[in-house]
């Protein structure tokens, strides 16, 4: 099986102009079938600002009402993800910019929550895995923003580190899937002050280990929890790092490798 | 060779919620494999001005600054093209909205005038057919918003009719295209305060005597102009009619047929 990247952007590089091409560059250079998955940066918190709807964060999701789902899939699916693909092109890697709702490629249903009406969220239940291996095989890189829909006609806010994880347990019987994290900091750190606390290395009891002890800091255990389901559900790697340096992180040089073995 | 409809729905649809359903679901229904090209609406002028973005209309192309761009590329590629799409997949039909910077399938430049500058309005250079193809093979949809993009990364508002056009001609090769023009009126009329009054059949020797005799409103020149250059490239048909009456636009009950014969 021939390699596949799916590696996910984080909003924060998307707010920086220099810092976004600079990763485009790196993601440009990845000679391997490559799906790019990207967050939404504050652009989205602006617009809303800008046109008196007001936001509301729980428990790190934006309530999503009719409202703020028209700003998510102005900013996200049009002004951030055709600039992305704009400048892939320019870049001479042949992107396509997809939602989930394209090509029926990411099926989610409105969330389900006990107390916590999410408004339009989306968790997902299915990846149209023949249109991403076809378009693969035409050498065309999937950007992916964090929209997705229900087959019923409504477009769905849906978390894009999920977004990545569904789509890289989906194509490992296909491909021998890295799944990369980019984020802003250099990887899983020890200290979360600290950048050079980076654990080089987690596997499945490595991590027991230091949740048990508490040195793994709140924030990241939703994203290695990610992680480890994807391993379990056949990605061969998953490596948590610097956006700036994709090249360092893909080739092992920097970053948070993350797998089943010691 | 099988047919094709290209078939381009104007702004005054989108505005309305029930005709674009309506619109929506006569355009699921068609067998044959179809592609969408949309317009903007007023969508794109009512956010720019809520967000204090003062708009110039000249010859009725919008004069597209930096910030007039970031407006289209959020309403155009985002919340309507994504709408539509999500639509179109309750009905049943498998659909992929595009720009023309995805999957490098529409080429445009900037568009250079005499005496006019226009900002980020892009005139077409190229179709890519291969990607079009290889997706009406997969029995999907794909559904145009009008954006394309010079791959230099930069993104470039384009008009919507031109888009039909240059879309049908490239595939006039590989399909028997019908090119199919919806808007708000029954079709091109003698009287444009009369929707009685619709010429059912014009061929280029019509068009000639009618331009002569002053018959034509000046609104619809450009569109026919437009009409008879797709069929001097290939197009084997091309209809004008009201959005609503898409079923009867197409089997020839309705509208205006502009063809080469008489």
């Amino acid at each position: 099986m021939s390699k596949l990247f799916v590696i996910k952007i984080g909003g924060n590089i998307i707010d920086d102009e220099k810092k976004l091409s600079s990763f485009l560059q790196s993601f440009a250079s990845i000679k391997n079938p490559k799906i790019l998955v990207h967050g939404g940066g504050k652009l989205a918190t602006q617009l809303a600002e800008q046109l008196n709807i007001p936001q509301q964060i729980v428990e790190g999701r934006r309530i999503t009402d009719t409202e703020t789902l028209k700003v998510v899939s102005m900013v996200y699916a049009g002004y951030i993800n055709k600039n992305i693909v704009a400048q892939l092109q320019s870049l001479n890697c042949n992107a396509i910019g997809l939602s989930g709702a394209d090509g029926n490629v990411i099926l989610a249903h409105k969330r389900n929550h006990p107390s916590i009406d999410y408004g339009f969220v989306g968790d997902i239940d299915s990846v149209n895995k023949t249109l991403l291996q076809n378009l693969i095989e035409q050498n065309i890189s999937v950007v992916f923003c964090p929209v997705t829909h229900d087959k019923k006609g409504q477009l769905l806010n849906t978390n894009a580190d999920t977004i990545a994880q569904e789509i890289a347990k989906s194509l490992s019987g296909l491909y021998d899937v890295e799944l990369i994290y980019t984020f802003e900091k250099n990887g899983v750190m020890l200290d979360v002050n600290d950048e050079s606390s980076v654990i080089h290395n987690i596997t499945t009891e490595k991590y027991r280990q230091l949740k048990e002890e508490k040195k793994i800091f709140a924030g990241m255990i939703p994203k290695l929890d990610n992680a480890f389901a994807a391993l379990s559900s056949g990605v061969k790697i998953v490596r948590i790092g610097k956006a700036e340096e994709l090249d360092q992180l893909i080739n092992g040089k920097k970053g948070t490798l993350i797998s089943n073995e010691s």
